[in-house]
């Protein structure tokens, strides 16, 4: 006799669920059985709006976020939104962050990654083009590079700092320092300097 | 100007993957952004998949455990083992350890669940009138009740036993005591007390 295992239709299922992210094998196959014992009604309904998603869901053509059936998407065609603040972030995802805090008014750019020679991700593998060419047809804006601030993200906002200062538009970059609700006992030495080298005066 | 949210169909489609077990708000976000920033093939490869295994697993209908187009499972197909050994099992995928074990060389039979008066499952909830029909078929045969240890599933066995006491077959349940490869110390007390209980002479 052969030892029993699910038939061929069930391991293809949950070697397909394992290429989730975070989704481990033992994960896969307790998603594939909760399908499988009496759940298929959902399963098909999540693979249908997969499918849906794929279909509508589209890069905004401006500035990279998403948006549906290629239009630009609702950031920049909110006409109350400062289109002279560009805000350049690494994924799309982290518009979502800047967004829920309220604290952000203007227009975003999504580069799609950073800069990172050992990964092969060159310039021109980022949407820094279309970034230039952003920044070329509105003068006078200020571009904020919020690029993560670790080595990679630093040496993208250097990079793209050196690219558009000759332009005519002003660039930060937000603030380091400690963050809200912690003690000084919590810090790392890297964001403790950062804090006292830009502290405000009161 | 509004907030920034995601699309509506990426709203949906994290909506949809958040139904997954053990899958929350962050996990069916992580999810769904990994689909949509580059690996919308491999997720509608998942999504085809996820329609594959609907439309073709189907449980064996002698046993109950997973097969495909209605035929019936592997195991009930193979000649090789001993028919006149019935493991009762509480789900389908109890089946699985068992045989990654190589200890059992029998058939199965899969209740799909577990008697549970407070959850609203009664007898007639459970694949057992097929159980009483398989054994009144197979003369002489030993039925090995494998539910849980817990409270119900202790119950399970109990009503099968008496359901089952009367008719041609030795009924068995699996020994209790302590688990391979640990000690006393680790041990609670009423595991101790049946390995105690049931300990063996040497």
């Amino acid at each position: 006799m052969n030892n029993l295992d699910y038939p061929i239709p069930v391991l293809e299922l949950v070697t397909a669920l394992k290429q989730l992210p975070g989704i481990g094998t033992r994960g896969a196959e307790r998603m594939a059985l909760w399908m499988l014992q009496g759940h298929m009604g959902e399963a098909e309904a999540i693979a249908r709006t997969i499918g849906q998603a794929a279909e509508h869901v589209t890069p905004c053509p401006v500035c990279g976020f998403f948006s549906t059936e290629g239009e630009p998407c609702a950031a920049c065609r909110d006409e109350e939104r400062d289109s002279r603040l560009i805000c350049v972030v690494e994924q799309a995802t982290d518009v979502i962050p800047i967004e829920r805090s309220s604290a952000y008014r203007g227009l975003y750019h999504c580069l799609g990654g950073k800069l990172s020679p050992l990964d092969d991700v060159e310039p021109e593998d980022l949407n820094i083009q279309s970034l230039v060419e952003r920044v070329s047809r509105q003068p006078d804006c200020e571009v904020i590079l919020a690029t993560g601030s670790d080595v990679e993200g630093e040496a993208t906002a250097t990079y793209l700092h050196h690219l558009l200062k000759e332009m005519d538009c002003r660039i930060s970059r937000p603030a380091q320092g400690l963050p809200a609700g912690s003690g000084l006992s919590h810090a790392d030495t890297l964001t403790l300097m950062k804090a006292l080298e830009g502290r405000t005066r009161l």
